[in-house]
């Protein structure tokens, strides 16, 4: 082992943000196997940037962001979207994670509120609590958002936007129709609010099309949907994009970090325009739609056979399985004797912003590949049998 | 010319922030000449950590930063500070904007009043004024900051933190004495606030070296260090460090940002490993180094021929000629007449938060090699001889 190597792990200075041990399988995880994500046609493309004699991606980049990037990210999404995404609308972020961080900042002020789903994304309330954001949690579930309860709400305390993930829900997987994008849209400019769509799976669908990415609608300008590189590339990368208006897209852009700092992300971006110009990025999408829907089909086959006191909408994209628990028992308790198994997973109630929803758990198919994935089932389906 | 590279620059997308007409000399610019930005340094390094197997740096990464990275930019802290720094006592960003805009999410809340340097920085306070902080400046020339003032001031509304460039400042070049930051450290103990040191500088001393980092003071959990990779490397990176205690860095590591996102640039910290265990960092900051001393001898030269009327402290460090104009022309005006001939300079009031300073202007020799830094100032020196 080289020496570095060594004494990094001597001292306990990991690369990795979640390190699972190797005897617990954890379906609860939401980031991606490392096999799945490809080293190779990473560095063919860095390769292709930083062997040639322009360094101009090395000095403080555009606002906006690479212009070389964003022009070839406009090509490859509107041909995923099948409708036209122009540069000019198009802001590149560090991940979905960031760009919600930015518009807190820019948008909101302590005390401020915002709307969230019921059940959300769990980190997503923590980056708002940060700016001290009042967060209200609007009811969503198989049937989608409750419009009646939320007009209640937008008449007494609007907000200064609404987070939604609406295509293969973190963690519900559910996608909102297109009927319901269109009706939340008039509400939105009713009560003027902005709407901030997590799209982080929009480009997983594996046995559905989803309705159009909110950037269809960003002839609003209160309408703002993020793109991230993590699910479709590289986690690490910290890479995303951000739909918006020009006008909106602009009051980001005149901001003091950016006016300051630049481009978010001007070197990184610049290494990945050849990922996607080549065409690479669409065959790892295929590659990884492959790949999920077998694991898909795994765990709901392992599902059904071994632990029928869950119920479920089949996913048809994105990460996730949210599944109920029809036996009484509570997932709290559930993740408790899971533990006792060697197995994990999310429980419900991480998901309410009201500590709810404990009659349900998340698990996801893309952390572990099949055979994983059905061990993980079956060390579950111990939980349900009374062996403790 | 390749299509692509036509239809972005048809589209006017950019990759470059500031793009300078090319018969213009903006001596004000403050960022580094394209030509000292070493791309096949980094292209090497990157090559070793793209090629080999391990792609464990591309998953969401530890949410301190790279532990492998934080050990090597620890080693070589610790060489140029001629202090011990300790992985645990770092923290990887995005750059220093970066920084200190996560540090008003984390530390401050809409109404806060922080303090700035008068001068200062002058796109610091933009970051600061979009988190709606009430921003107070604390008079600070040649002879350093005014303690008096500092603490009568203090006594009133002491700030969440104050934010300091301590060495070869932005614009002043003014760098902080010892006594002066052991003065200052015994006010934020007194008075209970973070004191913020933007040290891009801190690295880069050519005829003087400067007192210790910030990071010398970190047994106080109200000191944070910010380092970066845009003045000693390349600022596309958009990567630095935080120095800071351990409880003080665990405030910033459990954010919600992080906990959803990981660290903040995993990618990039990965593939410049080497470029600092290399010794590669080590000597482009002595090639830097060598450049520079060399450009301030031209402009001081050609300064002293032809511009009597500005007098100026010789810099002995950072990016930066802060000039004094004596002859009763103000900076404002001097740019007006700057602009006719071809030249810009960025004026004093920049700098201000107060709009004042209007008998000083900034000009840098970070941008130009010396040839255009004389052209420059002959062409600025017209400006006082009456030919418009």
């Amino acid at each position: 082992m080289p020496y570095l190597r060594y004494k990094r792990i001597m001292l306990n200075l990991p690369t990795i943000q979640t390190v699972i041990p190797p005897d617990i399988i954890d379906l609860g995880a939401g980031e991606p196997s490392l096999s799945l994500i490809p080293l190779e046609m990473i560095n063919t493309s860095a390769q292709k940037v930083l062997s040639q004699s322009d360094n101009s991606f090395l000095q403080y980049g555009s606002e906006q962001g690479d212009g070389h990037f964003r022009f070839v990210l406009s090509q490859f999404l509107s041909k995923q979207y099948e409708f036209d995404i122009s540069p000019e609308k198009l802001f590149v972020t560090n991940g979905i994670s960031n760009a919600l961080d930015l518009i807190c900042t820019l948008f909101t002020q302590a005390g401020d509120t915002i709307y969230v789903e019921e059940p959300t994304y769990f980190l997503a309330p923590r980056i708002f609590a940060d700016h001290k954001l009042n967060i209200i949690s609007i009811q969503s579930d198989d049937q989608g958002i409750d419009f009646e309860l939320l007009e209640q709400k937008l008449k007494t305390i609007p907000p200064k936007f609404f987070y939604i993930i609406p295509t293969f829900q973190n963690p519900s997987g559910h996608t909102l129709s297109q009927e319901e994008r269109t009706q939340l849209i008039s509400l939105s400019i009713k009560y003027n609010f902005i709407i901030v769509a997590d799209e982080a799976y929009q480009l997983l669908g594996y046995t559905q099309k989803p309705p159009s990415s909110f950037a269809a609608y960003t002839d609003q300008k209160n309408i703002i949907a993020l793109g991230s590189f993590s699910k479709i590339l590289a986690p690490g990368l910290r890479l995303g994009w951000l739909h918006a208006h020009p006008v909106t897209i602009q009051k980001i852009t005149i901001c003091g970090l950016l006016d300051s700092g630049g481009g978010l992300n001007p070197f990184t971006s610049a290494l990945l325009r050849d990922v996607i110009d080549s065409g690479n990025l669409e065959n790892n999408i295929l590659k990884l739609k492959n790949t999920y829907s077998q694991r898909i089909q795994s765990m709901h086959l392992v599902l059904q056979k071994n632990i029928p006191e869950v119920s479920y909408t089949h996913p048809h994209g994105g990460y996730f399985f949210w599944l109920q628990l029809n036996n009484g028992m509570d997932a709290t308790t559930l993740r408790e004797k899971a533990k006792a198994h060697k197995v994990d997973i999310r429980q419900g109630k991480k998901f309410s912003t009201s500590n709810g929803l404990d009659q349900f758990f998340r698990i996801s198919f893309a952390h572990y590949e099949s055979e994983k994935i059905e061990e993980g089932i079956l060390r579950l389906s111990n939980c349900f049998t009374g062996k403790e």
